[in-house]
């Protein structure tokens, strides 16, 4: 049986303008491998109404599972749960339960939910929460999608709630083999290579250090015995 | 007048299974920002001929520019050119220009041409190619899509070919304003602000550190005026 499929969406201003360097889609690509669960398609939008709307529609229907990344925060420019909400048809109002989790967060308790801090407990119909263990406000599921924070170190915790409720697939497995020179050298051998073991992905990754050219050959498969053979033919290579 | 859009493809298993971090889109994204070009939206996909061919489509349907990175080699799963001819509907063969450049970069020449090599020189019909002061193997662009390669240093390089040649709009100026809590405590007076300059852009972005709250605020703007008065706006709410 195939791995499950997934998609990642970055809402935010911040990435699209060079300002911030993304590190949640590297977090989370590398989460999802070694659950056995693919991640097909990454997407960075801006902080837009229409463009997350229809970013989540399609990777939502294209694929098993969503990740979203961003703009659940307090601040106007946060508008990513009612974009959900409109994606998915349904309403959004406060809800009882985030707003009781929210108020834990607060020393001075309900009496801190201000009009801009309640916007983080305000969560589509029929979402289930997802806990947040560093600073409370939670993210939630609907569907499909599991729609977290931007910052990295709540998103990455939010991760690690989600990830054992759901069903992965065969890890991917891998191995990889450095070689000293450009990778033409060696590009027809390793498509033959490829060809001949076609439950092994190959990739080719040529690097310049020091002005010298080098090449990454990394072989990844669910398939102990094939990547193993697979891997001996490319070591043959080099040697 | 508003600014050009663009849009960037990344196209790699290695960014999607968490094995690399991407730095083209950071690198390209504070670019274009110089420049006055609004990036809007980036796509990562595997190298899989139909994703590739279906997000250039799209990309270069919606923005003024798109730009690629990745999949340009000598290797098997090096399939951009030929997706990119697909989705433009043209041919793609070696071409004679290319052969000569990438001839240049060998010290045996022509003789070092293997056919792995050659597949470096396959162009789409009607591409005018794109610069490479690194190691020689030409990027191209076609229509409004430039298509350049993934090993950083020489993606960095090509984009240097290409800006000159493009119009840029108003670059956006920025101006940004920490607080040392948490985002909440201004978001009403943020909203505020961010209603009555329509013109700037006001971006929220939290953080913690060592433990402790605090919030970047961030506004951009092509126009001086408004920046500044926003910004005088926001240090008063700090003070």
């Amino acid at each position: 049986m195939p791995n499950p499929t997934a998609a990642m969406l970055v809402i935010g201003d911040e990435i699209l303008s060079g300002r911030t360097r993304d590190s949640n889609m590297y977090h989370l690509a590398g989460r999802l491998t070694e659950k056995g669960i693919d991640l097909k398609e990454v997407r960075v939008v801006s902080d837009d109404r229409a463009a997350i709307v229809a970013a989540v529609k399609a990777l939502s229907a294209a694929h098993d599972h969503v990740f979203t990344s961003g703009g659940i925060g307090p601040t106007h420019d946060d508008i990513t749960a009612d974009c959900i909400a409109e994606a998915f048809g349904v309403g959004i109002d406060v809800r009882e339960d985030a707003r009781r989790i929210l108020a834990s967060h607060y020393p001075e308790g309900e009496a801190a939910l201000t009009p801009a801090r309640l916007r983080m407990a305000r969560i589509p119909d029929g979402a289930v929460l997802i806990d947040n263990p560093v600073s409370k406000a939670p993210g939630f599921a609907i569907g499909n999608v599991h729609v977290m924070a931007g910052v990295p170190s709540v998103f990455e915790a939010m991760v690690e709630s989600v990830l054992p409720l759901l069903t992965g697939g065969a890890p991917l497995i891998s191995e990889s083999v450095r070689i000293d020179r450009g990778e033409s050298t060696v590009a027809t051998e390793l498509g033959d290579i490829a060809a001949r073991f076609p439950q092994v992905s190959i990739g080719s990754y040529p690097f310049q250090r020091d002005g010298r050219y080098g090449t990454n050959i990394v072989l990844r498969s669910a398939d102990r015995a094939a990547l193993d053979a697979a891997t001996n033919d490319v070591r043959a290579l080099v040697d």
